[in-house]
């Protein structure tokens, strides 16, 4: 049985930005969630308290070894004052698999949602209120023990931190222009690439720059072991509209999970139009686009939500999707996902939970 | 130009613990070196204060994207009570290899070195001079800026701390047993295998953990595309005597350039033992030993120097090497790796530095 959160207010609340100064992850809320554990004891001691910072022994284990996981999520305000999360179980659910992963002890879901809930209605004066913006909850793990020498550690913390944000992408909704990298790898089968761990994140980030210096926004991966297949775009999952039916990279073992992703699927099929999770090369994606058959690409993840492709590099051949244009698929689902996490439009799939 | 070192001296000294107590990576000596990186100002403030905690925010990026990288090296005290490092300029080097795939600014290798060897001058007395002891030695550098959102930071710190250490095995030089690990993959080329990432290591715990529950003291990584061909054996390098030439797999971006390594192929050509770095699959592995040609195995890194293989499980197939005993390469490597850093033999090679 999980003790209680005790909670400890601050005696210096800050002042909140303007929405105009959001941007993304720059803020952070009041208060934090915190919880330790211990081999033999488990987890114990949750507490809500003043945001501040971390007393880390320099030998703390997760700077030197990396062993750590996290999660990320939105809180919305709706046009009545009620407050939303958007699948918050499934976030919980994949921290557990990252964890395993990472020889992590696991979290009781329920409880995890249950402190994210208590903390985001505390804060809930920090949800912002402007198109295109909410508030960016950020679950974590991460290794405690003060130790060199590669083991699991015995000891863990996990914290929930809390940031109103704006757009993800400077450009918003409008298409970005991506590399295809080929010579960089982020992650293959039998890794860590279906986990969100921080080495994952920090093995793209160098993709990322050389990207940006070419003059594009993000980088689309291809699998490490042909360099042929593709798995992931920048940090989001990604799909294309082919000749009517849209085609996602299927799960196996090198990409994330992503909810997002989930959720699109879902959309889609609900909606009676045909989509197949698979093995997609870049050729075939080159070879759709000159047969005319290329209607739309577009990555899917939860800081960005819809992020559409307009134009793609891959070894010097540029291909420009949908005239570089916002298509029909993402317009939908983008308007379909942020109405139903803001509560316009009605929830079918009872995806939010309302905790206001 | 950079600042002089500022020093502030502890005035609460830490009793220091016995020899037989000190295990590897449980204490640390009373004071560190940091230095902080800003973009626009570059690393400055280096200075040697009391060891204690850092203050980090719960955004600090290395918790969430693991932009950070490490090194180990060890100083020794001489019978007659001087103090060496070993190769120490080969370390630091290597950091900065690690810190441009990491888009981390790079480091001076020489005041690096310096403020190394200024630390350890300061905290001499620690270095316990038992059997198989030394002062390890652990420089990191970590992205600090508070912030979430997948770019590079703007901010660092680079620290060193000291630990003083006995064996890393509990088994010593003694053979260990090892898995042939064929499901998990540690990295991949293309991906940040060559460098001194946490990452790395949080990639390669759960597959120890596993080989662990099954009575081995670690894996054998083979290469995450046709999981074939050797790469290292936990965090070390790996070399093998088949028929009276040694060989270890060459560097091809997946593997650490162990500076253990790169000692144990100079002190093999010095002694005129016939040493190849090429591809090597564990078929021709267990290949040699069906002909009785596998005469040895060991892995080499900072941590434990040598650490001999007695016995291979790969697939169930049960190897056992040397009769499971030390070898004579390994014990003549480790006799003379061990007696060049502690100053019992002559240093031909220039390796340590005497900084006392």
């Amino acid at each position: 049985m999980m003790d209680e959160i005790k909670i400890q207010k601050t005696l210096q609340p800050k002042e909140k930005p303007q929405l105009s100064e959001l941007g993304f992850g720059n803020y952070f809320t009041d208060h934090m969630f915190v919880m330790d554990y211990k081999e033999g004891r488990g987890w114990h001691s949750p507490r809500i308290i003043p945001y501040g910072p971390l007393e880390l022994d320099p030998s703390v284990m997760v700077v030197h070894y990396g062993q750590a996981t996290f999660e990320g999520l939105k809180a919305y305000k709706t046009k009545d004052h009620h407050v939303l999360l958007f699948r918050p179980h499934a976030n919980m659910e994949r921290m557990n698999i990252s964890n395993e992963r990472l020889c992590i002890p696991t979290l009781d879901v329920e409880f995890a949602v249950s402190a994210i809930r208590k903390l985001v209605e505390m804060e809930q004066d920090w949800i912002p209120e402007g198109e295109n913006t909410s508030l960016y909850i950020r679950p974590f793990v991460f290794a405690t023990d003060p130790h060199l020498g590669v083991r699991p550690s015995h000891t863990y913390s996990f914290m929930v931190i809390l940031s109103p944000v704006g757009s993800y992408y400077p450009e918003g909704i409008d298409p970005v222009k991506i590399y295809v990298e080929d010579n960089y790898v982020r992650a293959v089968k039998g890794g860590l690439g279906y986990t969100k761990t921080p080495g994952n994140y920090a093995a793209s980030i160098k993709a990322q720059e050389v990207a940006k210096e070419r003059g594009y926004t993000q980088v689309l991966w291809l699998d490490g072991i042909e360099k042929k297949y593709i798995e992931e775009v920048g940090t989001m999952n990604v799909f294309f509209k082919v000749g009517g039916e849209v085609i996602t990279p299927a799960l196996e073992g090198s990409i994330l999970a992503g909810i997002t992703r989930d959720t699109t699927i879902k959309l889609l099929k609900h909606w009676g139009i045909p989509v197949q999770e698979r093995r997609i090369s870049i050729d075939e994606i080159y070879e759709a686009h000159a047969q005319g058959k290329l209607e739309e690409a577009f990555g899917t993840g939860t800081a960005a939500v819809i992020s559409p492709i307009g134009e793609l590099n891959y070894q010097g051949k540029i291909i420009s999707i949908n005239d570089g244009k916002t298509g029909e698929i993402a317009t939908r689902i983008y308007d379909t996902i942020t109405g139903i996490q803001t509560g316009v439009l009605e929830d079918p799939f009872n995806w939010t939970l309302k905790i206001k």
